[in-house]
């Protein structure tokens, strides 16, 4: 039976066995390099419900290839501890029972140190069971497993950064001396974009997430794309015109949980005796007026749109306008913007940009089969869509097809917008 | 400055004065009608958060009416009483403050006959402005009245259906003797739909909502379409297959709602001694299998569609396929199915249908302009839209571009299900 | 077996069963009385878990004497109505399951009406089985369901004041225009108490609770306690002082409780344009300086002696001050204080008093046996004692034993304060 | 101004200068000793809000003695982390703000080695202010801050159970193999009492807190007092009578906890197939049958002696019955019984016994001035008294004065129970 990310690729497609075990340990590498910056504290614990502790992230991936690789690969398996399978499920109730997710950060045995072997271990079998015999249903899994691991690398570093903002020493994940300041935003703008009958999703030729497909066709009337995103600068002034404060401005779930939670700001501004800061994972910082605004919610970007009399981007009509966009930005810790003046340099390597399209599946979509189906189509409710990436996106895993997506009041993803209009 | 109701109708469309002074007159009996099942404790319980007690529906719609059109209208505009602008203000924070919605239950005074006594003063008034040399914006701002006192109708009956049925006595708000029995369910079957390019939306040759425009196109993929809604028999094979308890039919957000709930049958469903029994506005009454499943979440009927190999067509699937269907169903307390073999009789006046679109703008909508552009555009996050009628829907309110919508955990409304899939 | 209260009486003070018919007679009839001034809405309301609404408190209080007097005295006994069991049973698990009791106000069905007819049914039944042949056990649960009910009279005024004050029409329960000011207030002091071996607690010659028995020696230091009652002008300097803003005056529950209500002033205060109102039976009244301050919780009272250099008296020292003081109050719905000099003349028909007792047993207390033995000894936890009674509190209801009790956070009882302290 | 530990003891009964460093040396090093099991991890996370990590006791202790010793003693006082006087600050409002209780487990830094250099750094200056000509005041603050760290030591083993308790793997604090099984119970038997006119509370020769004083009269009646504690076969008993399920045993409160939290049996017990065990500081252990239960909050204490048809002691009736006990037991990580005939052995050293009294002021007590004033005095509230001490208790701390106190509901603590009834 076809696995899900066999189905989405056409044979020529796939990467062959020896590719796939280099990529598995330049991406299984990677993991254990962001969490190198990390003390045990920091990777034990857990600072919200949405939130997980870096030890569980690093134990969880593993999981994932030690239950959908190697209990299915090797003849003769067993499992490295019996308590792993309960405790790293995240959430796949077709596995069995998972631990609590509230309580992940609780688990302070197994150590770090024995996750780490934990990950050692499974990545020897995997190793082993990744011959250049291996059929294509064991490759398509272990690509999957490394996509899935990439979108958990941008998760701990979202997560850690979390639970270093509510520590008041305000300690830097790396590097506090980093300068993280832009040199100038580009020029902001309109591009006209036609609209009419485009197709969307996934072609296929390369992996993607079964929430990509079905390629598909959609109607759009002619609309006009911002050529940049907005800037702290912007925001600023949405803040002093009240834009906080002015429930006209917001939708109605979303005035109830500014009013709930008292949100002033963007989630990690600071503001120390009338200045404005922003906590990066390079420690308390300066607010750099000409960076992209980052980490505010879908309930923000909405109400900033109201008030700059535009509105967000359908998922549609952002892919169609990007399509061709050069998709290969640098890592960085933080978002600088796009000095330049090509129109939509920021298009990736940003940060996440919030659609007015809610995360629905896609005309013929149907999730993956088996276990791994619970992957993505169970979470099409109640969520928004973000296009695009940040600059923590783990190079390679960004295209202009993904969905990424989060529930309207979340901000604590690199998400930021870019403003629409009709034509 | 045009007023929404007007910016969506040809002057040729609009009722004359003398035709709306009838309607008025119509509408505002109907609604005292509704009430006069009611004791003064009735009308004036709030029995959840979401509903609102009959006394308080009876004042906002009069309020709406004080507000957007005597305000406007008379030049020596006295408030009938000081303390109704906020304290029957729902949610318009255009107007100004509103007194806490889950309070609203605890207004005892003034009494049931002191908010008669409002209305009737309020009749009066409106019905004198509304001479025949009243302008387009007055005419288009009454008209908006009356839907929207039509809408408050629906929720009396939602709201006191809900009240008396937290009440161990099993009270009926009408003729506890009433047949809810249908003679049998019409034969199931799939219609095939093409698809294409399709419009969609209020043409604006009559009365609808902002929500409902502009009209605007959208393109379909070849689908399917039940000619039936899901009846309750259907719903019992659900329950017996183990549809309450398997997390894999669910949306992730529904399983949480499912588990933390404990749902185990639609709302209303009582299981006494083994035999199902269904709570009515007739009161307790057995279950009848023929007649369609009535209150059920949109997670309910997500997982229902999921375990029955299908899906929820989406708004544009729905509109398009009974665009042509009559519209004009007769009234009753609780839904009776449609007996007969025409495929589709039960689009209107039965329940109202979930669709697996969520509530967002379409292209092009704006708001209207003022205080009520408040009416749809805010809520248009996190909720899911539903098509058709409700047996309790006003005569005279239903259309095919209607555009009804609650969260998806919400099952108070007369909300069912037809099923959709891919051709 | 003897009942509770018959265990508490020699027999020479019970009462005969001629003057207890007349006593029922206007002990039931003083609760009607009562509920005349409110309409349907007002008795059907609840305005908060800790209230109940009038209509409840009528069917409860019948309740009691068809459970405990009609159940057992009529051997051809049939339930007025099955459900009311459940519905009217307040807390006795040993009777079977009770009705939630945050949900008692949405029962808006059986109507006022009914429930008065439930009240008359019983009053006839109750009569009828009171004859001059009655036993003895029969004679005191009688007896016990009328204390049973003026508790109840005076806990309906307690929740009809917090229904109407939530109504932001101000609304009075009687008589608005009544003078509600006090001519003066006594002149403070403090009267010395020698302490020693002191006897406490309930004689045995007539009526008590289970609570305030066996009489009991207990040995207190020599202390001080003040002759008159706080006011409101001195509860007027606490506020000015910062003593809602200070928390090194407060206990540490009570300091939460503070900051998590933002608590400013005692419950019924009302800061209108800078001038302090407080709501009252009688509607909004400015406040009146001279009277006794009241609706503080028992937070509020410590934090204010505290503040004031002194504390609150035990139950013991209190009991023993103040053992010979007249307890014949006038009945009044608010209180004026006592303008008079004597000393403790405000001991009783005032307000209750705080103190710094936990509600707890006495030595050698044990509950009444069978399902009345609930009445009082389940509560002895997390409860604070007050003593004295209120203006409320019904005639012939008062005594110096009397054990009132709520929790130190509550305060929407008629309670105030009387400061002691160390000799 | 004398500090509060002067005013309590007689100049002869102070330690000296030099007693007090080995004290000091002592006490510090023996919290060190008892996190020298904990991994880093384990020292950070806080499993509860009841609880504290591991790594904030030692922590916060330090910063009593910088706090309350080294800025008054030091003239050329500096904070060694001006942060750590908020983030250290348990709940002392006379010295600043604190940092949140319930986020203490998200400080990851400082690290673990961080703190335990805070440690060395305040023990060398204290140890430098703390020479022999150290005033009286001096020394008895660093002799209460050392009591104040003995009770802290007790806590960190009580929160790391706890924590340990959540884990699904069971892992032991210590040495999982340690037999923690009793020989044999102590046979149970009733100690008869005189009662009286009997003298409570500190003498004032040694060192105690200010809530053991003043030493003052009490008057008790004759009573009975168990010469055993509760054991787990006893408690099997109740629980098998339906202990738990009977609402006619609880106090209402405890009613509504037991249902609310679905008790089932004391905190740390787990039922594996039909037999009990137990989660002890030594890992997962059967059940010993013979050892007192322990972890049972004042709910279930009190429900038992109601079952038992007992009742549980007052302060002064444990106080007087066991004044002349011998109290220096042994340390141990669970409570094992004392096998011995001797009445009473037990009353130390195995687990804290809840009492019917609520924790409240003795006659004549007022709180030590200044910011230490907020030891005791404030929880003055809503708490529950416990006598004795346990098996965790540090050497040296336990004293037949001390009064233990937590919130009825909590059972984290080691505690037990000893019967008591009426002569």
């Amino acid at each position: 039976m076809a696995t899900p990310a066999q189905r989405l690729m056409p044979t020529s497609a796939r990467p062959t066995a020896a590719a796939l075990r280099d990529r598995f340990r330049a991406v299984r590498g990677a993991s254990e390099a962001l969490a190198a910056a990390l003390s045990p504290e920091d990777a034990c614990v857990q600072s919200m419900p949405d939130a997980s502790p870096a030890k569980w992230h690093l134990a969880h991936v593993t999981w994932f290839f030690e239950t959908f690789v190697l209990e299915r690969a090797e003849s003769d398996f067993r499992a490295h501890h019996p308590a792993f399978r309960e405790l790293y499920n995240s959430y796949y109730n077709g596995i069995g029972r998972q631990f609590p997710r509230p309580q992940r950060g609780l688990i302070t045995r197994p150590s770090l140190d024995e996750v780490l072997a934990y990950r050692r271990a499974v990545d020897t079998r995997v190793l082993a069971v990744l011959g250049d015999d291996a059929d294509a249903a064991l490759l398509a899994t272990v690509e999957l497993g490394l996509h899935h691991e990439q979108q958990h690398q941008e998760l701990l570093l979202m997560d850690i950064k979390h639970l270093l903002s509510v520590n008041p020493l305000h300690p830097a994940y790396a590097d506090a001396t980093a300068q993280v300041a832009a040199a100038s935003a580009a020029t902001g703008g309109w591009q006209d974009c036609a609209g009419g009958l485009v197709e969307l999703g996934a072609h296929g030729d390369a992996f993607s997430f079964d929430n990509e497909t079905p390629r598909h066709r959609a109607w759009l009337e002619p609309y006009r794309l911002a050529t940049r995103l907005v800037t702290n600068a912007e925001w600023c002034e949405f803040i002093a015109d009240g834009g906080y404060t002015n429930p006209l401005l917001w939708l109605a779930d979303g005035w109830a949980t500014v009013s709930a939670e008292d949100w002033k700001a963007p989630l990690y501004w600071r503001n120390l005796d009338g200045e404005w800061f922003e906590f990066t994972l390079h420690g308390l910082q300066p607010l750099d007026p000409h960076a992209p605004v980052v980490h505010v919610s879908h309930f923000e970007a909405d109400a900033y749109a109201q008030w700059a009399g535009a509105r967000l981007p359908t998922e549609a009509e952002w892919e169609a306008a990007l399509a061709d966009q050069p998709c290969a930005p640098a890592f960085a810790l933080h978002p600088r913007g796009s000095a330049g003046a090509q129109p939509f340099a920021d298009a990736f390597g940003q940060v996440w940009q919030w659609t007015r399209s809610a995360y629905l599946p896609y005309p013929g979509f149907s999730p993956a089969a088996g276990a791994v189906g619970e992957y993505n189509g169970k979470f099409m409710s109640n969520q928004q869509t973000l296009r695009g990436s940040a600059c923590i996106t783990p190079s390679g895993h960004a295209r202009v097809t993904y969905r990424n997506f989060f529930y309207p009041q979340q901000r604590w993803a690199f998400c930021g917008l870019r403003l629409a209009c009709d034509a």
